[in-house]
């Protein structure tokens, strides 16, 4: 039988979503378990196997899987693993084998990983708005600040196959904020859903600017968002910050690869009519002369529930 | 007759440099010409090719000259020109063809072009440091401050083949320094020799420090460097703020391609005694832990006046 469909996973902190794909790109079944139900990663995988065994099935694409793409926090695309994913629950403090596992649970049917934001750039460039690019930055702004980067039309994994986290290179030299790896003023802490949700508390106790977000309890980005929405000065000025610090970085990181366009992807560009203003300001600010308002800010045209999906299976048509 | 030599040429403000290279990396004749003579660009091509002749005669190559390889300020891969290079008395507000111009004068033997830095990262893969490296970043302090980049073993060019400016990347973000771009706080602006010098003059200025650099009318960064030899202490606090610098941006750079070193090049480069401790210190402070202390710092190998030749002549060979 012909190997005509592929399976794309892609493994979040909370929930792992999967998929058959065909080689156009068609999602032809789908699935969503919970990932953060177990601290053991064989039970998890075990769990895992089972649901794609469910799809597979329910495709009746029995015998015609040609390879098995994931994209996961911490993947290394060189070694099959994920290593000390502190947003797995079953991930933190190890080095675990998952493609080799998960290939053992699926009777031998390869396995490809690489981290989640990699996929979700071979996602871009094999069905979304980076067709045809050879040579572009994906930025996922999520809970955190991932990056995928193509050159050549490549994947940059780099020597040990951890290349591209540019959500933790320094947004704010000093008094930055604490970022969850560590290190302080990290970009993501900045400028993720968290990092809007932390200016906006910030901001709300060191000013006493009138907003509607005084009435919450707890705010999210989303609450900004819809604030924003509403005219609230105080929103729209949060999001010019954050676009301000992106759009800084972003300048940094044209001067690395020269890129054709910058691709930005997650929850947090869905704010884009508030966003996309003040990032291209800064980065055309400050970025050397040769690249001002020649490289293209996109954002993503998939689907998000299926990107994610279609960038790992995009990964196991390459197997 | 057997075309087994190449010739590298490298272009710089003052002078260029240029020789016949053997497949071992020997080099074989060479000669040195003023770049700073002429504002007229097709002058300069003319009496370069004069001075190129005379080293072939001189090395009995004629007829052997399978390429040209030429490294020169804002020089693109991907159309041989050489664009608006504010440091060429005959470059500036311009594009020159230069690779197919320099080929005309030539006989029709193939000219390959690129920047300084790609050049010496060339050399440093093939003859150097970076011999047998895959990924590494090549940082040149001289002047400015250049940067070759190697993924998976090529140079990246990026989109426009302009990649590679990570002088310009913002060092720091506010009240920074003027830089000769035309933007404030670029790395060059503090971590090349002419920033040391910079830096020397601002803190005397500044503080009322004894220093045996206060007695000199005009200071260079290798005045700052025979200070240090003394022992000087405030010449040491210049190397450590610039090294401070340098290892923080290095961090960054590290966490967008994951090289396996940073190969440092140039002339400030021979100030490594005073300059490795801070940058080695800084960079693993501010890069992620996975890559803390596992990124080699190495210094280029070849003696300076070859590195330039075999570095653009390296790129002949691929002609």
């Amino acid at each position: 039988m012909a190997k005509d469909l592929v399976i794309g996973i892609d493994v979040g902190g909370q929930t792992t979503k999967c998929g058959i794909v065909d080689a156009r790109g068609t999602v032809l079944s789908q699935t969503v378990i919970r990932s953060d139900e177990t601290t053991d990663h064989e039970v998890f995988i075990a769990s895992l196997a089972e649901a794609l065994n469910h799809i597979i099935a329910e495709a009746q694409a029995e015998g015609r899987i040609r390879g098995i793409g994931v994209g996961a926090p911490n993947g290394n695309y060189y070694t099959g693993t994920i290593e000390y994913a502190p947003n797995l629950k079953w991930g933190g403090a190890k080095v675990i084998p998952f493609a080799k596992l998960l290939s053992e649970q699926m009777n031998g049917i390869p396995v490809s990983l690489t981290n989640d934001a990699n996929a979700a750039a071979v996602g871009e460039m094999t069905y979304g708005a980076a067709r045809g690019m050879k040579n572009f930055i994906m930025i996922t702004l999520g809970t955190g600040v991932g990056s995928g980067i193509v050159i050549d039309g490549n994947v940059v994994y780099g020597h040990d196959g951890f290349a591209g986290e540019l959500g933790h290179t320094c947004a704010v030299r000093h008094n930055g904020r604490a970022c969850g790896c560590g290190k302080t003023g990290c970009l993501e802490a900045y400028c993720s859903a968290t990092g809007v949700a932390r200016t906006a508390r910030e901001w709300l106790e060191m000013t006493d600017e009138p907003s509607e977000l005084r009435s919450l309890d707890k705010i999210t980005s989303k609450d900004v968002y819809d604030a924003a929405k509403d005219g609230d000065k105080l929103a729209l000025k949060i999001f010019e910050y954050t676009g301000r610090i992106l759009g800084e970085k972003l300048a940094d990181f044209i001067e690395f690869s020269a890129p054709e366009a910058i691709v930005l992807f997650g929850g947090l560009a869905r704010s884009k009519e508030f966003l996309t203003e003040p990032i291209l300001n800064a980065m055309n600010a400050n970025v050397l002369p040769l690249w001002r308002n020649k490289v293209k800010l996109v954002y993503s045209s998939l689907k998000e529930s299926d990107a994610a999906i279609l960038g790992a299976s995009a990964l196991a048509w390459e197997l």
